[in-house]
Formats: structure tokens, C-alpha cells, sequence
């Protein structure tokens, strides 16, 4: 399917179907655009009415061109796109873009257009951007097509734009044009009836201008397929991938029946789904500008421990605050190091980290003591920080630094702070690959993206074994359980089951259909035991006055069984029941949850600490199921109780590994059986390291596919 | 003490000793900045070699200007510095700025120098600033002064700019010229030998010309003054603060005996100084520069709910997570706003919040969007977004923002997406008092920074009445307990004495001193009771097995008592036993944790919920003792863990009235006992509303002052 992708970013030929000489159109301004941007192809006007446009010889229609045609640009009214659509394919067309709006965004009959549309080009076998979009650009000489109706043309970089909104691209094409930072392809897909976000980032996989991908994404079509793909261009292609994901603020929560569900809802989804793919996601424009410089210039460093060199103490300052709150490290350095900024600075200067060079620091003060710092072995980056002072040559020291820079594979971000003053040697820095930044915490902040990213990388990168279950009784059981309802909640002996086909660790039991079975039963399940009422009709058993624990001996459990079955007749006298269920006793430990639920982009497991505090902190973590085995451990490690398993106050560490193997068993049962719509291991109570878990109480939810 | 101030500020005469020629110098600079300022006073350069400075008469010292003079700058050695201050007396000078470096920040015998001048300073009655600053602007046009170094000159604007580093003020002034950012005043203070902040913030008090402040400060010199005078600019000035403290990791958490101790830590001091100062808090000068943009040129708006006007659907999504994400509200407009704005909008145009204008809006479209949803009761503030597409006529729209804003005193900020296109129109607005940013993220954080700095004022504003205490008799308890020691640990029962001074509730107790005491101890404090040793030797009690809790009657407290005597010689034969201590064991509820600790600034106060998770989230707050009754509110709605007090669960609301009232007594115990080092009331059990709360444990270090 990379063919027709091609075929609409490096086109040999271009229909523009709409192009005219009207002046401020959008069909002037496409056509003018790929003109003026200086097209390598060849390019075909088609406008019913006009000869030429610009003085290129126009065509009436499609068909009339004499040539075939590899890519179709529309700009014309919405309903003459499908005819147009028809017409591309006669001549050849293999990739279009539909700058056209008026399709699904306007809803009603836009909707079931753009669907017809999606259907003539499948059909056709033409792979279509848009509609709805500013259009397709490649800065790529041997292409430099500019194929959109944008004000700004991009300069060539090594850095991929793709988005879901049109009026962002023009908003992110001034800023770049302001702040002189290049793209290798800038990608509007708007509405995306055929080509979505997954296809483009498969195709930038493999594009060799491309180096960085930014993406603006309000929603992801396929969570599998987007995590499959971005985590080839993360760690195979080794592609640093940035997303800014609109829409993160669902203003009522999704109102569900579980507890899993309510600390759900999709962001928890896409924050998962970025995670494991490899994505470092930001906040807001400026973050993506900011990172971005970083990413598309320097390596990312390989720890966490930066060296900052300044001629000021308050940025200095302020820099470490900086690198502190987001996670880096100040580098100690080496005794070596000391000696040679020692022998490099004047006795006032602070050899220690930062690096004070002092106010009336030149150049080459600053070239020695950024030379000293990156040599350090435990130096992973550098920042320089600039103030304007009376003795400060800026554009020397700027020279300075990417002369040093290329000496190391570590990255040098700049802060010459100021407009200003600052901006020869501003200048200089950006065009010579050294991001710079008005204000220091901006380039500490990059340096930890890079930095945390790296770090991500290392931690997301294991793929999972498959776990050992026993997959065909488990769906039976399901299929079983749920009979012809639409949705049904699993009694609790069922969900028990199920989950041993998945090789959980569940608590012996054994259901008592009457009180003739009680006594077997107990034997077979050993005190101190469990009982608990099992009736369709009562959901809530504790409130049923349902439960008994503690049960230690079968005169006890006896009595249970008696108290419980008058409880379950006075909750609700007309409730089925059948039977007790009689559960081994959990011993004390840790209590921890696992959940899982569905979204759009598919299933998704959760895990918490239990108890109350920990829903009211939300202090969760998720990832969509199937999972790597190191997503299940980031998952663990991800939640700030994590200390809780690690042990405090001291209690032993617990047995994490346990709980790891729990989530990818709960992850691959998720992943096979899509009509489990909802499910809460709750509590999963975890032992002291070695002695495993528990799932000492569970509810899954069922519903039809 | 403000005359001295004054003097500096708005001199009528200035001698610069160390004004010279040499091109580069400083002594150069200032004084070539004095005259090209267009200062209003007279200038007298003061050089023993020149007969005259840039043509002005120079005079070979102080002595020998033939006039009086009010105030003196100096760029001489450090060596000449106090001579001068001596000389500058003679003159009549009330005011001194010492550009000189050499003094505290060398370390050595610069900190005796910098005493000695401080101490000359006061003897003389010149007020000081610096040494080791860049200088002080104050750009009033009566006196248009530039005593500084800066190759930058501020324009005048309303915003005064205080700074503890002279070279972050070259990098804001650089900023501030590219932006177009005015200032009243601009002062370095360097070292703050004599003026500090407290004075500098006293005169801006006062200051017409001065409508915000901002300050970068390392270090508060004096917690319990800052925040008096800052009181007073935020709730009756009404000036916004804002304030970038930088020094905020301290990278060590402080070893510290007490659970309050390990938590607190000076930054918290910091964030409780803020808090309760009015002042707004920044992260880094980014931030400083967009809000000071907002609160100097709109009025913070009365509530939380913003309307967003914006013609591009995906930015107005942006703006609506940032609004949420940084605690504003998407207003809900009135049926009449939505009628109207059908009225002025296209079919297509969304009429909800945000209000999507669509891309083909001209300015008119916008007049009537912005006009439309300002006028709504129901919208406190509004958010202009605009990308540049190609219909769109930046300029004329950019007109009507201030034109509509004016009818209202609802504050309007602009984002116009870019920075080329977009240029004319933001510089438009920004010229005409609508603060523009790139992004419309910094749109959003700058009126929610306005929103939360007025809800703030609102919640802290209230004073506190002074708590019924016995402190002469706390006081007396406080220094038997000591003795002669240089620290102390009290005993339990004499800090439940204490705390009891202080009207705090105390569970009944009674010291056994042996086994005869044992019966009548009881019978006072009531069963069930708790028994604990009392040992200096033995500090961690439980540890030594000391303490036996659900004692029920006579026998059982008996057995306790030879229990715990056992236990402790076990433990320490050696330790001496003053006997048990009885009390009345607290009925269960929940546990919060009230502290206090000790900070340069002075006594602090935290509080939290008790528990391990707690202290895994590090979710306590702080105030400065003794603190205004809101504030007290306002520590414990600050805590995360606060709804468990509303009652989560089906539990009931606790006495938050009760916890607040016993803050406050804590917050003046400590306030009027320097004696009290540290202090932990852990658990303080809180009952159910109306039912009050009890001191289950403290323990309470002194320290000697």
C-alpha cells in the first residue's frame, strides 16, 4: 500500500483539478504554490473554463490530458469529487488529495459522501489524503512539491509534519518560517477517509529525509496497528516520534459500572497507546516547537546527568531547578575535570556544576570550559547559558559552541538569553545545528524529552513470551457464561475459571449447590475459608448481608450457611440461588487491582495499589493489551505507590515479578476474548517476594460482539 | 525608611565616582547611560584624573562637588567603597547604589567587608543597594533615570521588576525590548547589604506608577515582614505579584528528626510564604514574561469560566485541555448568546464554547463573536484565537479586539497563531493593552494564572483572631522541661500539658509514677486507656515494647504495667523509669497529622493525612506561623487527600472546623515559642463533624534560642 502513499508524496505528475487564475482562490493558490515552489514533475491544470493558468496550458477536463497521470490535486466543489475520483482512475492515478471540505466534518450527508468517496477510491485502487485538508508538501529537491494553499512554504529540514488539522499547519508553518526551522514532508490529512496517521508514519518509516516525526492527532484510528508501526520507527528505525493529542479533557467522566472504568476513559488510552509506542508526548505547540529543535539536531544523551556552563549564577540557578523538577541530574564531576577547569577559569568561577565562567567571560573561556565538561565521562549533555553583559562577545561564543559540539556524541543545547541583544548569535547557533532558547528552562526542559525518551525506549523495549493458557476452555466458558444475553456479569466460580484457564493465580473454591455439598466442599477448600451467596439476582453480596470470613471450622461454616441463605431471602425473597461459594482464605499482603476495559482503539488493562487513598490520588497506570513484557513492568514502576511493593516502613519488598506475570496474563485474555467488555481483579493481594499472589476477588463483564 | 529609598529611586542629584571615559568600562557605561536617559537631576562625575566625563565637569571627590547631593553611585575598587559611603555622608547623600562586585559573593574577607559597609551605611543613614548589582532604573518621565550598566533601556510601562541576579536583569530588559514590554522601575539589588526586598516592595507599595510587580529572588530575608507587606500591596493596593524563586531543589532532602521535618524542607517554606503573600508563583521567566503581559495590561476576572473565540477547530480544542488542565472552566453560554451568535454566524460555525468562527471569518465575524460572548453573565474572561488562513485579515481583526474589550472589564488575551503573518497584528495588540501570545496554551495559563491569583486572594484573605492560650504557663513548661539542656525531647505528658496550654485537645491523661499510683492514674483517665513508658533513655517506645494499648480494667492494666516495666529493663537496663503514663485511648477516626518546624524565614506549620500513603504521595501543605484563619482553610483544602475528610465511602464529613481550629493553635504556639524546634501531632484523630478531634500522640523537640 506504500505505492500510492508514494504516489501522493513524490509524485512524477499533477492533475490540479480546480486550478485557476482567480485571484486570493484556494485553486489559484495551489496551483501557484506548486509553480512557484518549483515542481520537479510535470503539471497539468484542468479548469473547464480558462486555457491556461499561469501560463501553463490547462485542460478541460481530466480526461483530456494526453498523458497518464500519477497524482490528482481537487479543489473543486464537494459533489464533483467522486466523478473526479472516477475520471483520476481512467488516466492512471494511483494517490490524490482532496483539499475539498464539506465532507463527515459538516454531518448528515457529508458523512455518507465521504464514505462514498472512501469506497470509489478503494475501488480504483487510488490512495487518497483528505478530504478536508491545506494538502501535501516534500521539500525533497529532486520533488519540492508543494501541493496546498499555504502562505508559507516550508524550508527543507529533516523533520516530518503530519496532522489532523489543516488550520494548525498553517499556524505551525509561520512559526517554523519565524524561528527558521526546515521540514522533509508536511502532511495536512484532514478528515481521513482513506489515509490515516498509520499510513503516513509507515511511510516516513522508510523515508529517508525524515529523521523526527511530529504529529497533531485528535484521535487514533487503530491503537494496534498505530503501536505496531510506531514502535518499528522507535526502535528499529530509531526515529524520535512527538504527538500532540487534542481533546485530553473529557469534562464529565465516562460513567461506567466498574471501578477499572471509572478511573479509565480514552486519554488514559492514548497515554498508554504513546507509551508503548514509543512516543513522546507534549502539551502544547510550544512544547512540540521546543522539543522538536532538539530532536531534529542533537542526539538524545544517553543518561540523565547534564553539565550546565553559564556566566550567570541566577540562570544557573534556575536551570538546576529546571533539570531537577524534570528529572535530570546535575553531573558530579571527575577531579580530572576540576583540575582542567581550574586551569581554564579565573579563581572566582565555580568549577563545581553549574559552571560558573563569570560575567566578564569571552569566548574562549566559554570554549574551555564547555570543552572540559564534555569530555567528563559522567557528563551526558551540556546546556550553555548566555547573559548580555558589557564583556560578552555573543557571536564568537556562539561560533564556539557547535566547533566544540562536534567533538561528542552529546548533545549542546544553547540559552543566550534574550531577543535582542542575543540574536546574532541566536542566528548562528540554529543554523549551525545547535537549538537555542530565549530562556533557559526551555532548553533544560528539550534536554529531559531527549533524555526521558531515550530512557522510555530502554524501558518499553522487551517483547513479551507468550503466556502458557488454555485459550479454547477459557472462551467456551465465556460463550457459555453468557448464553444468548447481551451483556451478562460472570458469577464469581465462572470468573474463577476463566481466570485459571489463563493461569492465574486464583484461590481454591468450590461452590456448595446445597448444604448437603457444604461439608465436601469446606474439605476440599480448607480452613480458614470464604463463603459467599451465588444469585443472579444479587450483585452486591456484601450488602446482601451475603458474605462470611473467617470461617474456621465446619460447625462455623454451618452457621454461615444458614445466616447466609436468611440474609439472601430477606435482601430479596424472590432472588435464584444457587448455592455458596467457599473460597480459600487470602493470607495479609499487599492489595493491588488489575483492570481492564475497551476503547475504540482497543482493550486496555489497568493497574493500581488498592484501597481508598489510591483512588482518591488516581495513581494508575495503563497500557493497551496485548502488551511487551516490559510495558507490564513499566506499568508496575509507572504508579508513584510503587514504593508500597518495593517495601517501606519495613515491610518486605513484595513479589513483583508475580504481579507482572498477572498483568500479561490479564492482557493476553483481554486481547483474545473480546467479549470481556469489563474486568476488576480486586483485590489482587500480593506476598513478600517469592511467594506470589493472590486473586482474592474478581468480576468480569461480558458482553456480545 | 522610605525617604532613603526615595533618594535612590528618584534622586534629585547624582555623583558617580568611578564615571570615566574609557570606552567599555562600566564607570563608562553608567554614566553614559545617565546622560543618554535623559535623567531630570543634576549629574556630578566624580574621577580624580579627568577634568571632565563625556563634557559634564568631573570633580576629584565627593568633597569637592560644591553642591549637596542626595544620592551616589559607585564603580570604584571594593577597597574604595567604604571611604566613599563616608565621604557621600559629609555630602548630605541619603541614598547610595554600589555597582562594585567584591564583597559577600567572593566569600572571605568580602563578607567583613560588606558587614563593615552595611554597618557604615546605617551609622550614616544612607540607604544602600547593592553592592554587586547592574543598578536602578526608574523611567518616570519627572525622572527618567538609567543608573545602571545596561545596554538596554527600558521603556517606560506599569510592570516594576525587582532582582536578587543582575545578570538575569540583562536577559529580561533584552527580552523586554524585543517584546515591547515597559517597566516603572527596574532594580538590581545585588547582595542586599542594607535594602532588601521587604523595602524595595514597601516603596513599590506605594508607587502610582507601579501597577505589578515582579521579582526573582534567591533567598527572603525577613518571612514574617515579607508577608506583612506583601499582604498589604495584594489585598489593599491590590497590585499583583509575581515572583520566580529559584534555588528550589534542594537536591539533599534535610536530614531531619521529626516525620514534619522530612516533609517540609525549605521550599515549602517558600510555596507557604507565597501562598500566603497574594503572590503568584512562577516557574521560570517564560512564564514570568506571559503573565506579566496579562495582569499588566487586563483585569483578572471574577471567575474561573472562559469563552474561546477561535477560526480553526483544532487550536480551540488545545485551548479547551489547557483551560482544563490548568483549573479554568469552558463557559456555558445563556440561550440569548447563543441566539445572537446564530444571528452573526454561518450555518456551519459551532455556536457552543469554543465558538468556531470557521476559517473563511473576517474581522466582522469575530466583532460580533467576541462582542456576543462577553456580553454573557455567564463568561467571566475571553480567549481570541486566530491561525491565518487565507480569507483572514489579521490587522482589521486585530482592531477590533481592543475596540470590543473596552466595553467591558472582562479580561480579553489574545493568541494569534505564528510569527511572521501574523506579525502586524500582534504587535497591533499588543500596543493597544490585548496580550498576544504565539500559542494559545500561554493564553490559557496567563488567564488562569489571573483566575487563581484572584481566587487566592479571595481564599486567604481573611484575618485571624488571636486563640485563647495560657502561653505564660506553656512557656514556663516549655523552659523547666529544657533545663539547661541545649535540645530537648519533652516528655509526653509535658507536651500534652503544653498542648494543652494552647487549648489543644488532649486525650485525659496521668503519669504513674510507680505501682501504687496505678489504680488511681486509672480510674481518672477511664478504660479503655493506653500505657506507655517514660524513660528519657527511651525515645522509640514501642520499639522497647513500652506501650500497651486497649486496656479494659484494673487486672489488665496491672499486668501491662509489669509488662512494660519488664520490657524496658530488657531493653536498657541502664534507662531510668519515671514511671507510665496512662491516657485515654482516642476512639477511631481519621488520622491527620499536624507539624511544625523551623525555616530561616521563621516557623512553619504543615499539615496532612496520616498513613504510609501519605507520606509516599508527600501530600502535605504548609504555612508560615502564626497565619490569618484562611489560610489555615486553605492548608487543609490544599491537600489532595481532602475529600477522604469530606468523607468518601459512605463515610461521614469530618470536623474540618475542629482540625482548622487546632492549625491555628499550633501556628501560635509555635509563633510565640522560639523554643520549639519541631513539633508532631501524629495522629491527631478527627471525628465526624461537630464531634471535634484529639491528640492521640506528639512529640514536641526544643531547642535553645
Amino acid at each position: 500500500m506504500l505505492k500510492g502513499i508514494e504516489s501522493i508524496v513524490s509524485p512524477k505528475s499533477i492533475a490540479v483539478v480546480g486550478a485557476t487564475n482567480r485571484p486570493g482562490s484556494v485553486g489559484q493558490s495551489v496551483f501557484s504554490n506548486l509553480i512557484t515552489g518549483g515542481y520537479q514533475g510535470v503539471l497539468y491544470p484542468v479548469n473547464p473554463k480558462s486555457p491556461s493558468i499561469m501560463g501553463v496550458k490547462a485542460y478541460k477536463s481530466l480526461l483530456d490530458i494526453p498523458d497518464q497521470v500519477e497524482m490528482v490535486v481537487m479543489v473543486i466543489p464537494a459533489g464533483a469529487v467522486i466523478p473526479t475520483m472516477e475520471q483520476a482512475a481512467e488516466k492512471g492515478a494511483t494517490g490524490a488529495v482532496v483539499i475539498t471540505a464539506g465532507f463527515k466534518e459538516i454531518g448528515g450527508e457529508g458523512v455518507q459522501m465521504e464514505k462514498d468517496l472512501a469506497r470509489v477510491a478503494k475501488e480504483k485502487g487510488i490512495r487518497l489524503v483528505g478530504p478536508n485538508c491545506l494538502g501535501v508538501m516534500n521539500t525533497n529537491p529532486a520533488v519540492s512539491m508543494n501541493a496546498s494553499f499555504s502562505n508559507q512554504i516550508p524550508k527543507k529540514g529533516n523533520i516530518a509534519f503530519i496532522s489532523q488539522s489543516g488550520a494548525l499547519c498553517t499556524s505551525v508553518l509561520d512559526v517554523a518560517a519565524g524561528r527558521n526551522i526546515g521540514f522533509s514532508k508536511f502532511i495536512s490529512f484532514g478528515n481521513k477517509a482513506d489515509v490515516t496517521e498509520c499510513d503516513l508514519l509507515e511511510y516516513l518509516r522508510d523515508d529517508d529525509d525524515t529523521q523526527v516525526i511530529l504529529m497533531y492527532l485528535e484521535d487514533i484510528s487503530d491503537g494496534q496497528r498505530f503501536i505496531e508501526i510506531s514502535r518499528e520507527i522507535a526502535w528499529k528505525a530509531k526515529k524520535p516520534m512527538l504527538a500532540l493529542k487534542s481533546g485530553t479533557s473529557p469534562e464529565g467522566a465516562k460513567a461506567a459500572s466498574s471501578h477499572t472504568g471509572s478511573l479509565a476513559g480514552s486519554e488514559a488510552a492514548y497515554d498508554a497507546v504513546f507509551m508503548q509506542s514509543g512516543i513522546q508526548r507534549v502539551e502544547g505547540i510550544g512544547e512540540l516547537f521546543h522539543y522538536a529543535q532538539a530532536f531534529s539536531a542533537q542526539t538524545p544523551p544517553k543518561g540523565k546527568r547534564i553539565a550546565i556552563v553559564t556566566n550567570a549564577g541566577g540562570p544557573g540557578i534556575m536551570a538546576t531547578d529546571a533539570a531537577v523538577r524534570h528529572g535530570l541530574q546535575l553531573a558530579q564531576f571527575s577531579d580530572e575535570t576540576k583540575k582542567r577547569l581550574a586551569e581554564h577559569l579565573p579563581p572566582t568561577a565555580s568549577l563545581n556544576n553549574p559552571v560558573d565562567v563569570i560575567g566578564d567571560a569571552t569566548h574562549e573561556r566559554y570554549k574551555a570550559a564547555v570543552a572540559d565538561v564534555l569530555e567528563d565521562d559522567n557528563v551526558d549533555g551540556a546546556i550553555v547559558i548566555l547573559t548580555p553583559q558589557a564583556m560578552t562577545d555573543i557571536l564568537e561564543t556562539a561560533e564556539i559552541v557547535p566547533a566544540v559540539a562536534k567533538n561528542t556524541d552529546k548533545p549542546v543545547l544553547c540559552s543566550f538569553m534574550g531577543i535582542v541583544d542575543v540574536s546574532e548569535g541566536a542566528e548562528y547557533l540554529q543554523k549551525n545545528g545547535i537549538p537555542n532558547y530565549i530562556f533557559p528552562e526551555a532548553a533544560v526542559r528539550s534536554m529531559a524529552a531527549m533524555a526521558n525518551w531515550r530512557a522510555k525506549l530502554e524501558a518499553e523495549g522487551r517483547k513479551s513470551k507468550h503466556v502458557q493458557a488454555n485459550c479454547e476452555l477459557g472462551h467456551n466458558m465465556i460463550m457459555d457464561s453468557m448464553g444468548k444475553e447481551e451483556e451478562h456479569v460472570m458469577h464469581q466460580h465462572e470468573a474463577n475459571t476463566l481466570l485459571s484457564c489463563y493461569g492465574l493465580p486464583i484461590l481454591k473454591n468450590k461452590l456448595a449447590k446445597d448444604e448437603s455439598e457444604l461439608e465436601k466442599a469446606a474439605k476440599e477448600v480448607g480452613f480458614p475459608l470464604v463463603m459467599k451467596i451465588v444469585s443472579p439476582q444479587i450483585i452486591h453480596k456484601s450488602d446482601a448481608g451475603g458474605v462470611k470470613v473467617g470461617i474456621n471450622n465446619l460447625e462455623e461454616a454451618k452457621a454461615a450457611y444458614a445466616e447466609i441463605l436468611a440474609n439472601a431471602k430477606n435482601y430479596n425473597p424472590d432472588a435464584e440461588i444457587q448455592g455458596v461459594y467457599m473460597e480459600q482464605m487470602a493470607g495479609k499482603g499487599v492489595e493491588v487491582i488489575i483492570g481492564g476495559s475497551r476503547d475504540q482503539m482497543g482493550p486496555i488493562v489497568m493497574f493500581g495499589l488498592g484501597g481508598t487513598l489510591v483512588e482518591v490520588f488516581k495513581d494508575v497506570s495503563f497500557r493497551l493489551a496485548p502488551m511487551w513484557e516490559s510495558s507490564a513492568e513499566a506499568m508496575i514502576k509507572g504508579v508513584k505507590s510503587y514504593k508500597i511493593l518495593e517495601g517501606v516502613r519495613g515491610n518486605p519488598r513484595s513479589d513483583i515479578a508475580a504481579v507482572k506475570d498477572c498483568i500479561l496474563r490479564v492482557s493476553q485474555m483481554l486481547a483474545e476474548n473480546p467479549e470481556i467488555n469489563e474486568l476488576d481483579i480486586n483485590p489482587l493481594i500480593v506476598y513478600p517476594e517469592g511467594k506470589g499472589c493472590a486473586v482474592a476477588d474478581c468480576r468480569v463483564m461480558l458482553k456480545k460482539k
